[in-house]
């Protein structure tokens, strides 16, 4: 079984934060990663996902819709749901670890259902302030400043679930 | 075809919280509307759900299960789903308006999917900080002290929508 | 909380199936329980509804959409669901008893779910073939010839689940 | 993009099915698809993953539930939806070509969607009566003897579509 790696955030998205999918999606590739995102051709999935393709790696995109129009073109594997937005409980629950960056209400709905399904969620420059201090505060969420480390936390985070060997 | 107005919150709440719901359900019972929950026997859900069926309202409680065990017992309508949290969705679309509680993760959800459906979100003594800013500037994120506050909100977005006519 | 009977079959369906549809809708009302069906304003949905609806029942919709267009007029709550045919599980997993008419490949996924999902299933005038015989055997699956056989098939069904009395 | 194949069938099957669903698993790798199937470490799941991955093979799994328990060994990216059988909706969705071995009613209720979404459906000795007279009738669900058959009609159906070149 592949380790699957979100990667949330808007389909809407300025430069800085498209620039940080691109990255984001190059290194989860190079770590040996599965790359999943929300598959559709704007903003951050169509950026982690061209990083991902570009670095070698395997890309599944879980979409909104019920057909293969708007399916961004590094996405390997296009998963239709057909269910609109209920799909972001299928993205966060099929994470291992949910990276997010700068988004709106779709990626805080994602961060939201990460953290009720118990899933660890790692923030790239995206501070949420105090509707979620508890989640903060137990370590659940992190905020991290640069994609490097954004993976270095999901190494961490992974190392821990046991499904990769801890670093010396 | 009735009014439904929902109301979120968590499966886990203080008193005031509780005694906040309960007085939502009073209240849109009272507004001649139906009140929509997640139909589960705790918390936020059980208490509003008290409040609309003690008023002589109607309660559709939609819930992650797939069974009646644990619906809360004033749920008159139990909508049963069967897919979790992924449930946050059909709540959220099936609302005129959206009335959110203080809440974890679940409810954070559930405004964030709310607002990105477009739906209007009026929320009682729980501001929601930066992350949700723009939602704020435009209007369709709205906090409130009480629930009397609240319902007086959704009046006036109910007008807006052309769906009870406009007080004097 | 209320006795919810489901009622399938095809968003068009000849003239024979819809007054079939409108009888049971009135029939399942007059018994006092909740029409629940697919909710869209075409074929036995309309029909089912607006039997109901005549005879001073409640008709819960669950839709296919996201939003209000197309809502059967005599669906007194609407439950949007934004998620295609997946919302076919929400309409057999919320129906005590299902009722289905002759339909094409729509109904019979929800005749599937329903099985699947351990409800029980009464067709009218709609024999399924060798694929569900282990359904008919083990009396899971029940044809009958009308609406009023279907509805004391209902009823009968109701008595062994414990929600109404044995009729003496 | 890959071309994905989907392949349905009961958690519980005999011998002669496990056997063809191990067989298929073989064909669609050997074909240079993908496989998708219910992922669960139960009959036809369990069997067409295995048949696929010994093959050097690529297999998404889509499973009801919300964690990877119970996820088929050989499924190489589990897609956790949470919500029970309305993935069998998403099952078909993502899937260029359907093929159904042998079930009871999950099985049929795949079949279904699959016909209800435009899907094309591919049977293995699996004939279903009457009530799928007219998917027969226009070829949109075609009934085979094995599942070289099967991968046969595949083939002119992904042909068809012009997600393959037409053999000579």
């Amino acid at each position: 079984m592949r380790v699957v790696i979100g990667v949330m955030g808007g389909g809407t998205a300025d430069q800085a934060v498209l620039d940080a999918a691109f990255h984001l999606g190059r290194l989860i590739a190079e770590s040996g990663w599965v790359l999943l995102n929300g598959g559709r051709n704007a903003g951050v999935m169509a950026a982690s996902a061209r990083g991902a393709a570009d670095a070698g790696g395997l890309v599944v995109g879980v979409l909104p819709d019920a057909n293969w129009h708007g399916v961004a073109p590094d996405v390997h594997i296009p998963v239709l749901t057909g269910m609109g937005d209920a799909r972001n409980e299928v993205n966060v629950l099929s994470s291992r670890v949910v990276i997010a960056l700068r988004g709106g209400a779709g990626t805080l709905s994602e961060i939201a259902l990460a953290l009720k399904a118990g899933r660890s969620v790692v923030t790239v420059d995206f501070a949420l302030g105090d509707a979620f201090a508890t989640y903060y505060e137990c370590g659940q969420l992190i905020d991290t400043a640069t994609p490097t480390d954004a993976i270095a936390q999901v190494r961490r985070l992974l190392a821990e679930q046991g499904l990769i060997a801890e670093r010396p």
